[in-house]
């Protein structure tokens, strides 16, 4: 074959971003979710689903990345030459969804949705261009009684997951509240550009502290990759006052509440929004969410540009103590908040809403570091081993009878020998292994071995006791008690 | 406010060949998943998942829409130039992971995936841009074992599922067997072009009968809308030859098995073909898999470019009967193959490998047709009304009581009166609702109003038999009595 001949072979690879699941994150990902639908369908949201593409007018441009804003989405071109996204999150599509089925919706409409949503981002630790969003929405409630729902729904979630209370906490903070603050220090919300130069500084107050957020506030910040961060250019005297607001937070809601109304008084827009906090304090407490579960934090603000009033985030605080003595936190598993101009958008009529959405793969991650992960204790198959090339068919029947008894069961499929079926059925955490040779065959026996006690057997020191786990690590029995046998191994390791 | 000032509203709307999944399908799907799961994990497979997008050059292009080698996926180019596509099937991306972590695959690899995948296709009835496959498949197994395996599968699936036996087919084809016929009659596997022409025309045999098939295997063939496909060519001799190969089946595995055997005599590849499948047929009945069950039939070709030997089509048979006598067809449900040669792409190693696909919202519509549409029987929510907007907090203490107890329970979020909200909880399909006015709320009650016996009232006649009804259907409770209360309603009307 000549140079020329020689295939080009495609690498086996995946682009940056992207990520394989294993089984057993699959597993606990499922019984993640289950626990999840189980409280959200509990609250009456009813499921929906929305397709990964949708027009690129559709969803709008909401993503915080101001410096980009037409990149950020996976975008490509429909045969009629237009533009379509793979959609950035779950609630974009909603507002489409709920403008296009207005009438025949039932209204308030609660819907949750589940699935991937995909981020044309700098890949980066906990980053990726593609994950799964657990979203539950009310459109058409303008009372903040479904706000203050979402946060005992997340409570909730947390709850069931086994997520002990005090290591987790649902924060409340308010973009009217905000709008008063920075109304009073003379910046008005027709400043857009400016106004969400504040807010994304404000959102990165977890990751930057006091200091980077001070910095955003007025010059401009260089990253840690030397990246510059134009700054939202307040003067000294307005970012005192913005850090004000950002760290009133008191641990007691009724005080936060108290210094929330002191900043925006007389500011309306603020005074509106200390309100509904307010209420949203009554409704929790008369729930008995109290200040352990739920804070007022001004501090949150989000970085999606949609939201228009209260807006949340709930939080796992690990029992993991850092060296200055404070809980190790593991940031937001959960987010969300009210977006009354959504649906507007498309039918020029307000519709109320308010949403939260969990990060599936964080709040796995957050479940492991507090030992909470979900593990499905199912053993791995029993495998049937081919001795006999010849008799396929007879093993494929054992395992057959096996599964139809209601146990996991295959023959091994590959070419190699009894040592290397033997090394398969380990790796795959088979309870037992099932032979047939000539010899069981000609006395209607099949040899049983028991995985999880061989296993143990060489650190048996004592003849006696060697022998007798020996014998009952791998017997034989009559066919027809095949099934009896092998329930029985897996009986003996069940806790 | 001036023409040019008002806002460009975008269309709430879906691109074409997408869509939104209500609730009911949604729940109707995940039961169905879930049997299948089952099925899947009692055959030993473990899940895996991938991500939506991958490489170009990693998926390969072995879409059968010939005309248009770069169309039918969807792809856009990645920050650094690299083209990215939407997987169009679940085979491909499990090729690039088998390939990418090979060393430390237990070998065979079982696994199963199951989601979206995307074709940028004119979609059509029955044809979506999106849709979920649902694939179990075998990569390290050369033996036909693995093959008989999956059709078992496929049909243990379909039973789990509720189809009853003779509403359901699972046929087994071979792409040997064809190859040694089109060697036969002097058409080498070299020329691919008119290799690929035959396969797809015999692929059409389900929707286009005999004269179509004849037609796109001579000199080609104009559909109904005018469309024009171009024929592979073939003489009137040679049409003749595939026809009667295509035409082979008999009703009895082992009468097809020596037909198929007669038209291969001489031809290499496919009498190989011819012994697979007769070991397949062994297989199959050593397990008790008869031919009422899993049929030799040589139309099964699949049109797939990957394919490699044995291929397979589950179908669902209505038992509604046509004005000919036939029992309607709904179409394959599942399909798959060996595909030898897929990971070999990657490694230039040879990997066997075989698969099967179950195209999940074909086998929802069969189910339904059918009358085996898993139904989730768990009724709407309880609505707690809202008498009393200043006692949203004490509304939603109720609710959060009834979702202590197990109860799906919500607080009308709306603004609307008591008519609104009693409409809008019979909507929700809610078993009852609750009411606390302040009448009830001094004497420390609650009303509750059972919304199934209450839409049965009006149908009765005797005044009698109406008011004991009309007591049934609403009644008050002692407030500590209300989870015992809505119970009691809940149960009158579970079957």
């Amino acid at each position: 074959m000549s140079q020329k001949d020689v295939p080009v072979r495609p690498e086996a690879r995946l682009p940056k971003g992207l990520f394989d699941v294993p089984a057993g994150e699959i597993r606990a990902t499922a019984l993640m979710l289950d626990q999840i639908r189980k409280v959200f369908e509990s609250y009456g949201f009813e499921p929906l689903d929305t397709p990964a593409i949708e027009y690129t007018d559709a969803l709008g441009k909401f993503l915080p990345d101001l410096d980009r804003p037409n990149e950020g989405v996976f975008s490509f071109k429909d045969d009629d030459d237009q533009w379509l996204s793979l959609r950035y999150d779950l609630t974009a599509p909603l507002a489409r969804y709920v403008a296009e089925n207005y009438q025949t919706l039932p209204k308030p409409f609660r819907r949750y949705q589940v699935g991937p949503v995909w981020r044309n981002e700098k890949p980066g630790p906990g980053r990726f261009r593609q994950f799964t969003q657990f979203d539950a929405d009310t459109v058409g409630a303008a009372s903040v009684a479904a706000d203050a729902e979402l946060c005992m729904l997340a409570a909730d979630a947390l709850e069931a997951l086994g997520v002990p209370r005090g290591q987790y906490v649902v924060k409340v903070g308010s973009r009217k509240i905000l709008d008063g603050v920075l109304e009073r220090i003379g910046l008005t919300s027709a400043d857009t550009a400016k106004h969400l130069a504040v807010l994304r500084a404000i959102d990165k107050m977890d990751r930057l502290g006091a200091d980077g957020v001070k910095a955003l506030l007025g010059k401009g910040r260089k990253d840690e990759s030397g990246d510059y961060t134009k700054g939202a250019e307040l003067s000294l005297e307005q970012i005192e006052a913005v850090l004000g607001f950002v760290q009133a937070e008191s641990g007691d809601r009724g005080q936060t509440l108290s210094i929330l109304a002191s900043l925006v008084d007389g500011a309306s827009a603020g005074e509106a929004g200390a309100n509904e906090l307010a209420a949203m304090n009554e409704l929790l407490a008369a729930s008995g969410y109290g200040d352990d579960l739920v804070r007022i934090d001004p501090s949150v603000v989000r970085g999606l540009e949609y939201y228009t009033g209260p807006v949340f985030e709930a939080e796992l605080i690990a029992p993991i103590v850092d060296d200055r003595g404070q809980s190790i936190r593991l940031g937001s598993v959960a987010s969300g908040g009210r977006y009354d101009g959504l649906v507007e958008r498309f039918t020029g009529e307000k519709v109320p809403a308010t949403g939260i959405s969990i990060g599936v793969s964080r709040l796995l991650y957050g479940l492991k570091t507090l030992g909470k992960l979900p593990v499905e204790t199912a053993p791995g198959p029993v495998v049937v081993l081919v001795f006999d090339r010849d008799r396929i068919g007879d093993y494929q029947r054992m395992a057959k009878t096996l599964r139809d008894a209601g146990i996991r069961a295959e023959v091994y499929l590959g070419s190699s020998g009894m040592k290397a079926q033997m090394k398969y059925a380990d790796k795959r955490g088979s309870p037992c292994a099932v032979i047939q040779g000539g010899d069981e065959k000609a006395k209607g026996e099949v040899q049983i071995k028991d995985l999880v006690l061989g296993a143990t057997l060489t650190s048996i020191k004592d003849r006696d006791e060697y022998l007798k786990q020996q014998a009952e690590a791998q017997f034989a029995v009559p066919e027809e008690k095949l099934v009896e046998a092998v329930k029985g191994v897996i009986a003996r390791h069940q806790a």
